[in-house]
């Protein structure tokens, strides 16, 4: 089967995941005093933001490592409907941890409940690319440096937030940060996976 | 008439049913208690992965019977519009299961509207797949078993969910492991499925 | 400009404003009596597939005069987001319709504004067919008689409502009775539209 | 990278944040005086209707400015990921605008708020457009003076909206005014960029 509908369908769910993220700030019903009510919403906005660069990092990904996987095969499309469903849970995530920060109570479990969604996330990136490896689903003109380059890139990501989540929740603030830093850092221009890019992108 | 637009418009929906089962699990209010306030959202979870898997089962399934059929006429979408009728109810039907399964009350009642859904968006199934087969709009490509394969897949659906919704009337907490069953049995890759997507997937 | 990203933002919003009709349906909070509850929100079923077929119906009707019409310029593009905007308001006249039909108080300025939404729909697909038409937009392999039949077509859906409408401002049941004979009558396999189809649809 | 998967990406965010817009207005829930209840919810459709067309907008600028820009980086992605980020926040600035139009207060501060996400859309748009003509993103078939327009009119935008914004934080309805005139102006078919759309459009 081609990946083509399946880039599609995926393409929706992340930006419908992406986009709902709004729906957690909500307009204050009493605008006399706008400005403080609005300035007082300020975790929702970080957490929108951080949710936000997150599901995009994640789409962005999908979108490298699914130009290199050129077939489906029903495996393949098993790993990826939970892939979507972790990404459709990040508004969850998002929602616990901005009332967290907003009631001043419970950061620590949200923080690593947040750390968790990223983690199964990344381990389905994992699952998702060992099995198209195994299962000889990756585009022929790929060639090896390349597919240990996104190896590489992929074991990468959860490792990093199992960090971030443990130190989190200790120290929710630190372990917030860390998420933002992890998430620029991701969004960064890296050099060899540009290449990567342009090698696999002539298709 | 091609169908290719009518696939876009058909996985709009399936990744926009998928996508907001996520709004039926609320942010606790009150974050004090987080974690076993997380732990009690139990029911909400489960229906939230069983019609994730469920939807994006009859996503996959709509795919491969769509990559047999290679035209549309107007009734043919009109079925179509049926089935994604039925595919955004789930949402609710879901939601009425997980409320259920929170009170204590009303399972039967849920798990056999939750099961009757299904059985719709089964024979919806068979009616596209049907008319496709008497309209001449499946592909001329597809070989006679290919054909025959997926007729026994698409009825082999609404049968075996049938049992699981008589069941789950009387026996709610059998009804949702069967359903959770069926949905992992159909995800399982079945080889002969695989072949036939290979013989069409050309196109 | 070609129409293929105008079709595709279209197919969403269609796709986004039929899904979100659901959330118009609530799950009972109590579940003690789960079947009369259920029961007891007929009327939001009802205008949950009135409006499920009339959007799949707009969605189906810009999709074959789309099929026509090869190229977009800047007036086209700000009709068709008017038309959008109608599609997108069709949630709301529903979610009134279904107030109306519960509290039984209302019904007539409901089925009204149910029936100018959809005339307002009508006149913009009119307004993008003479743009298109004057403005040279149209395939150059469509026929006279095709473009013909086409217009008929289009002119037709106004008209229709604006009786539907009037009657149902003063008997609103009746009015909602011919708004569901319109769209089943509208979604019947009509034969010369299809052939026109299979004449534009071989691009 | 091509842009096709970044367009699809991004036509779902525009077509998802556009579509949600219609959640604010809410069907009155007592139907006994219906119009007038209907009538009172005039703020609500007023900023419906305008963030319909300036969403509607924002997606025809982004489609005609991908004409030009044939191939993304990490970079353009980021800032393409941060422009989306934008449009997604304006169904929230648009609920915080007919709020304060309903309860006649506060709407300085709403006005402001609304041209400034409005400019921050802008300054991506510029961010975007820089920095594809400085990395060589850009069709090689796309003329000098083509870019030059594109630049004028992606510059225009913010400068506008600034005195807008300005302007509105003190006379918050002439705000309104500014903003309305200013996306009709926009919408209007100007002849130099229509020209453009042709040159490029025939990829």
């Amino acid at each position: 089967m081609p990946t083509s509908r399946l880039e599609a369908f995926s393409d929706g769910v992340f930006a419908i995941a992406i986009t709902i993220l709004i729906f957690d700030i909500k307009a204050p019903t009493n605008t006399q005093h706008l400005l403080p009510a609005l300035i007082a919403l300020w975790p929702s906005y970080l957490a929108y933001v951080i949710s936000f660069l997150l599901i995009g990092l994640l789409w962005a990904n999908h979108h490298v490592m699914f130009e290199h996987i050129t077939r489906a095969d029903r495996l393949l499309m098993f790993f990826n409907t939970l892939l979507l469903l972790v990404v459709a849970f990040v508004p969850f995530a998002t929602s616990v941890l901005a009332a967290t920060l907003r009631n001043g109570a419970g950061e620590n479990v949200a923080v690593a409940l947040y750390g968790a969604t990223r983690i199964v996330a990344g381990l389905l990136f994992i699952a998702i690319w060992s099995h198209a490896n195994r299962g000889g689903l990756i585009d022929a003109g790929v060639t090896t440096p390349a597919i240990r380059r996104m190896t590489r890139h992929i074991l990468f990501g959860p490792a990093t937030y199992a960090i971030g989540a443990v130190i989190g929740y200790f120290l929710p603030i630190v372990g917030v940060v860390i998420y933002a830093l992890l998430i620029l850092l991701y969004w960064l221009p890296i050099p060899q996976r540009k290449r990567v890019g342009q090698k696999v992108g002539s298709r």
